[in-house]
């Protein structure tokens, strides 16, 4: 028996006319400029956007041909963002942040066939274009292309002239919903980055996500800051989300430093905003001597990594804002799980959910799987990886096989964790870090932490070290306090209050700095390389 | 290209596992007893959806099988809610308000193998039983079936004791999330009820738009109070949305007089409630003499059909609880639009957007279409019946055509109105009672209560008659109040002041009683009929 409902393809054609439909003339993406904002309203914008897919069709741009976006978070972007996958074509999202030779594998893996670039990127990106063998346009959006040498074969336009001629109304094609709109490569530290190709169907569904009220609550009263670039995980889908129900947003192109965030809040006075723990860390730090009104925040959403507790404490206690804790991946669209308490939560309790990583929607299927493969219980004890699924989880990376990272229909996130019974997570690893001891798993993250309370404690390491009888034990890596002094056993005894006997490390070194990587995480890999090759004086106590 | 993402089936399955687990210790059914609630927790809900289906099974329920529920709301008709398309099977719900006549044609026409009945509704139940041609077997709910005669052939059960030996985990199959889920038949007042087929993926859309902020903004944090009867257009979809998010649900059984409805809204304090305008109206008058604390209230959501003014004003300023006016019908899921007002919007202004039946979503698209079959503009002035199409928008009636009601993958609405740039829709009328009058429209409903608006006039109605230049002119059928009165002349000088000279009504009658349909409703069917017989003394004015 069939049902007697329409289908309703859910496509970012949709999104794009209701953004610029009912929510035209109300609506407005607001770009910062360093000294004010530039506007304009999402009717604007969906004219602009027809435009654009003209110009794309006329630069030989047909089926689902990839048309790449080397650019801060502005309006040019978000016209992008909707034309492109409206149009039938699939949006490619470079990362700019990406090691050039990372850049240049991700464009010809895709085969991007145009770019458009911002102004004040072109310098980055002129090194790459010689060595894109698939593009034959580059857009250059903001301003001139004066400085762009353009190989053979490769034609430079300038956008706003490229946009002036074209009918301000395209015709949008049908399209199926799980057709391809848009795609972001993940950046591998080991290998490649690899490639996750949403459809239609998975970010309309994600946008849904967004702005159902236990999920960032995005609504058509919302300004939303988009801090979180949109060559990042599509910036958490907001951009769409926004455009689905009419939400105003405010870019900040190329100013994410404390300063001009803290002045386009004060001046453009969104309501909710999303960024990263190390954006957020800056901004409570440059208010603290250079006050601004930030009062327009109705909340603001931290994820990307974990958010430490006292940035969530002095956001609220000091300046009124909740920070909402959101846990995701490229993987996840992002948006897989938001720390919104239980009703009637207070205290310390209330705190406690809110540090977690939150719970996972309906759309989000979570298990947590231990270390011989088998399904763990959700009692907030035991430790496992966590896999989800769902109809916005990636089911595999593009022309790229990775079976370590999709098994039965589950995605396998590298993080692991616990899950209480009411569905709260509670992330304690990476997968790669955590230290298999006898069948039970041991948090380097957790280690690290405990270790770093003791007051001649600079920095601590927690690596896995091969052992005979448990397969795997913890090494400790001290860095001490100039001029404090501490050994490994007054160390040990010091966790003995607040770690199992059976976490307790036996092995300890003490090293003179920590290796680090280039975005100033502890480099564990270097850690364990230096381990092996014996490059390290442990000490094991009994 | 295709995307790389799962496909993630939106199926009711996902919902009563969101419910039942994460959710399944905190949120709680709550029905009302008459004297108390009984309560019970999602995880015992979905235990017992589990034992149901078992037991459904073990009653040779297979594949896409109808099962009927004849109940009002309450714990047992949620278990069905889900237990029954969960494991494949049709959910229909029998609307206990039909006529019989019109009731057995539904089960027939739906051949239901099962009736879940509660106890209460025998007396009504058992009199269409015989006639009942597919219906195997009869599950009482709340009680024994004490009094019920079955037929040959017709097994009878004890719902309790059906489920006792049940195992409470069921392997729900993977389905296609565009098959049949649960069914509703319209009720037809000129021809037999129309069913209404919902598919899983439909009930899972529209449950995450009930769950949008600017939708019926559902969240965990809410207690929902389910007036609206699970019988009428799934309860607006609160079951299925409260399931999904981890909402509560306060179900009133068979208690919908105001009295009770005000007790347990004082008991169990709900968050948000849902039911048509007359209900609430009964709820203010027995609020003005009985008082009772109704603060737990954040909004009240009225639909089902226009809600007068007065009555929104009341509820906000007299008890604080705004009223979130929404439109929709069985073919709409059934939400189709509500009614929340731009941000910023103050005054009479933000009245006259609440007074609205609202903004149609990115998931329903509208177009007004006028007599003549052209498209009208969003112009806020431009009159033509409502069409509209989405992933939750019916595409055809069950086993019955009908051209007349879709057409071009448009759902022909037959209500009209006007539709304002920023995508506000105003209805002014249904589509058969609208008077077309020299290819303009004018709103009978308009008409009527201006007449209504005189100090002489107890009641007015406005039917189109047929006119020789017109086409169609309004006549205007008025009762005075007694001991009143007022001629036409007078009448149509009262209504200059306010009515557009051409829509002034020349046809005049005065009547002792406006005819009246069971449920209270202005029949203009018979007015009409009275008219073409001649049964009406008609006054022309020039």
């Amino acid at each position: 028996m069939f049902s007697t409902m329409q289908d309703g393809s859910l496509t970012i054609a949709r999104i794009l006319e209701q953004g610029s439909g009912p929510h035209g003339a109300s609506a407005q993406v607001i770009t910062w400029t360093g000294e004010g904002s530039r506007r304009r309203t999402y009717a604007d914008v969906g004219r602009r956007a027809a435009q654009l897919a003209h110009a794309l069709r006329g630069l030989g741009v047909t089926g689902d041909q990839r048309v790449g976006t080397f650019m801060w978070n502005n309006a040019e972007h978000l016209e992008a963002y909707l034309a492109v996958p409206a149009m039938g074509a699939v949006l490619h999202t470079l990362n700019i942040r990406l090691f050039p030779e990372q850049l240049v594998y991700v464009v010809n893996h895709a085969e991007d066939e145009v770019v458009v670039v911002d102004t004040t990127l072109l310098p980055l990106f002129g090194k790459l274009l010689p060595e894109l063998k698939t593009v034959r346009h580059v857009v250059v959006a903001g301003g001139g292309a004066a400085g762009l040498e353009a190989p053979q074969g490769v034609q430079v336009h300038d956008y706003e002239e490229l946009l002036a001629a074209q009918p301000i109304e395209f015709d949008w094609p049908e399209l199926d919903e799980r057709s391809a709109a848009a795609m972001c490569y993940t950046s591998g530290t080991t290998a490649n980055p690899k490639g996750v190709v949403y459809s239609h169907r998975s970010i309309y569904l994600h946008s849904m996500q967004v702005c159902m009220t236990d999920g960032m609550a995005l609504s058509q009263a919302d300004r939303a800051l988009a801090v979180v670039p949109m060559f990042h995980a599509m910036s958490w889908g907001l951009p769409y989300a926004a455009f689905m129900v009419g939400a105003s947003i405010v870019m900040p192109d190329r100013f994410l430093q404390p300063g001009p965030l803290v002045e386009m809040t004060a001046a453009e006075r969104p309501t909710m905003a999303a960024a990263v723990p190390t954006i957020w860390q800056g901004v409570l730090q440059h208010l603290a001597t250079d006050p601004h009104d930030v009062s327009s925040l109705r909340e603001v959403v931290v994820g990307g990594a974990a958010c430490p507790p006292s940035l969530m404490r002095t956001f609220e206690e000091e300046y009124g804002i909740p920070v909402l804790h959101a846990w995701g991946m490229t993987e996840t669209s992002p948006l897989g799980s938001v720390a919104r308490p239980p009703a009637g939560a207070t205290g310390e309790q209330l705190w406690k959910y809110r540090a977690s990583q939150g719970r996972l929607p309906a759309g989000v299927r979570g298990r947590l799987v231990g270390d011989d493969g088998q399904v763990l219980p959700w009692d907030g004890e035991s430790v496992g990886e966590l896999e989800v699924r769902g109809p916005w989880i990636a089911a595999a990376y593009y022309g790229d096989d990775d079976p370590e990272k999709f098994h039965d229909g589950w995605l396998r996130t590298g993080d692991v964790g616990h899950i209480s019974p009411e569905g709260f997570l509670q992330l304690t690893d990476r997968a790669k870090d955590v230290i298999k001891s006898g069948g039970e798993w041991i948090s380097s993250v957790d280690l690290e932490n405990k270790v770093m309370g003791h007051p001649a404690v600079a920095e601590a390491m927690v690596i896995g070290v091969p052992d005979e009888k448990w397969s795997e034990r913890p090494l400790v890596a001290v860095v001490l306090r100039d001029g404090q002094q501490a050994d490994a056993a007054e160390l040990r005894d010091f966790l003995a209050d607040s770690v199992a006997k059976w976490q307790l490390p036996e092995y300890w070194t003490f090293i003179a700095e920590a290796p680090k990587t280039s975005v100033g995480k502890f480099d564990k890999k270097r850690l364990r390389k230096q381990h092996a090759d014996g490059g390290l004086d442990v000490t094991r106590l009994d």
